[in-house]
């Protein structure tokens, strides 16, 4: 990833919606390369399937993601079931938790939502080399404050918006994600990631439900084009409903 | 304020009540006592009567809370009157957005919720101050990850637990803004601020009629008490009705 497409990524904002702290909900940010070269020159390969659960909060590792996308779900209400920050490629699991509390625990479940590659590295030795270098340790402590941003962004998006129009912006920030270019491209592309409809409605506080029915909604009125279990989304439709939803809220039923 | 209740006020947890990002909910930690510092010695005093707004996303300076409390709230959509952020003494406003942002503004407005005591200061001046020190840079860096962190508690606390436990957690939260030491003393204390219903009902998302009728059953509960328009709290029975609450959610009705 070169230094303008890191730039650009960090800095998008989706112009259809109006963010207030964080640049994007639930997305947090790519790391800074510097430490991602770091952890892919360093770090252990691990992979997980779907589903799984990595108790990052209670372990004494960080965990660059190479491929997948991962959720963050407070852990400690046995029946909250809702996602609240979105790590994609190029993100480093545990680093907010790292850079902030040292190896002090935090009660935060995340779960692997595709597939994920990744790079496991100690806590300790990943803290060391950031540590080493005030300016790098001061970028990433700015990059920490923006992953914080973003995933409070996403939980007042989920607070404040109809769940319609949650779902429409979930859609472009999956793309973003899976590396998107900003000016979205005319015509159906694939969803850079295979997410259930359990997972969607985990991430915009619905019901599974509710969730589906809006996805056929989509789907009827051509935003959305399914094939098999894989989802194509034509985002300039998409940007557009959203539009058009936030113009007339009440026009989109909420959950 | 000595170094040691410094530590001991950003180090704060509420025992009752199991935080999974932040320290405590909505309120955000004192600032490095080198920064509120500076800002005593540079600052223009500045005086704001209750509720007023400080549009500071969109101005250039940032604020030092000398006395006194201040609610963020997401600025740009209309009706959403919601808070997200408490400042108080001790505490500068702008700090996160000025070392995340730089310049660039933010539409987040604060509104005061008692009458204010503050120092003002330019953007520029404030940044300068800061990125002369590096140690000092991370320790604000690490300081405004916990700032977010603790309004992402707070995002998530009025998503998870029933209202009447979320006015019982901010009431204690008010204390510890106070000052009031984490081990609570028996009996009646005033309540350090004299924030209105409207306003505690902005902070736990709920009804100004939920709101004030719950205020009603805690004080005939023995957990309050009011004398004209001050509200005195019993912190230990405050305390145990949360953990009452926790036990028996559905004893508590929700909003």
């Amino acid at each position: 990833m070169s230094a303008s497409s890191y730039a650009a990524m960090t800095e998008i904002s989706l112009d259809v919606f109006p963010c207030v702290y964080g640049s994007i909900p639930w997305l947090v940010p790519p790391d800074e390369p510097e430490a991602v070269a770091f952890l892919l020159e360093h770090g252990t390969p691990v992979v997980f399937e779907r589903g799984e659960s990595i108790f990052f909060g209670e372990k004494q590792l960080v965990f660059l993601i190479e491929s997948g996308l991962v959720a963050t779900l407070p852990g400690r209400a046995a029946d909250y079931r809702r996602a609240v920050g979105l790590f994609g490629p190029h993100t480093i699991l545990g680093a907010v938790r790292a850079l902030g509390r040292g190896s002090r625990g935090m009660p935060l479940d995340a779960r692997t939502l595709t597939r994920v590659s990744a790079r496991s590295l100690p806590i300790g030795d990943f803290l060391a080399a950031v540590e080493a270098k005030p300016e790098l340790h001061i970028r990433m402590l700015q990059n920490c404050v923006r992953k914080s941003e973003n995933q409070l962004e996403g939980v007042i998006v989920n607070d404040l918006l109809p769940v319609g129009v949650r779902l429409l912006v979930l859609l472009e920030v999956l793309m973003r994600a899976g590396g998107a270019p900003e000016e979205p491209e005319a015509g159906f592309v694939p969803l850079p990631f295979d997410v259930t409809v359990s997972d969607l409605a985990t991430i915009v506080h619905a019901t599974r439900e509710m969730t589906s029915r809006l996805l056929s909604d989509a789907v009827r009125e051509g935003l959305l084009d399914k094939k098999g279990r894989h989802l194509y989304v034509d985002r300039q439709r998409v940007a557009h409903g959203i539009v058009l939803a936030r113009r007339d809220p009440k026009g989109i039923c909420d959950a």
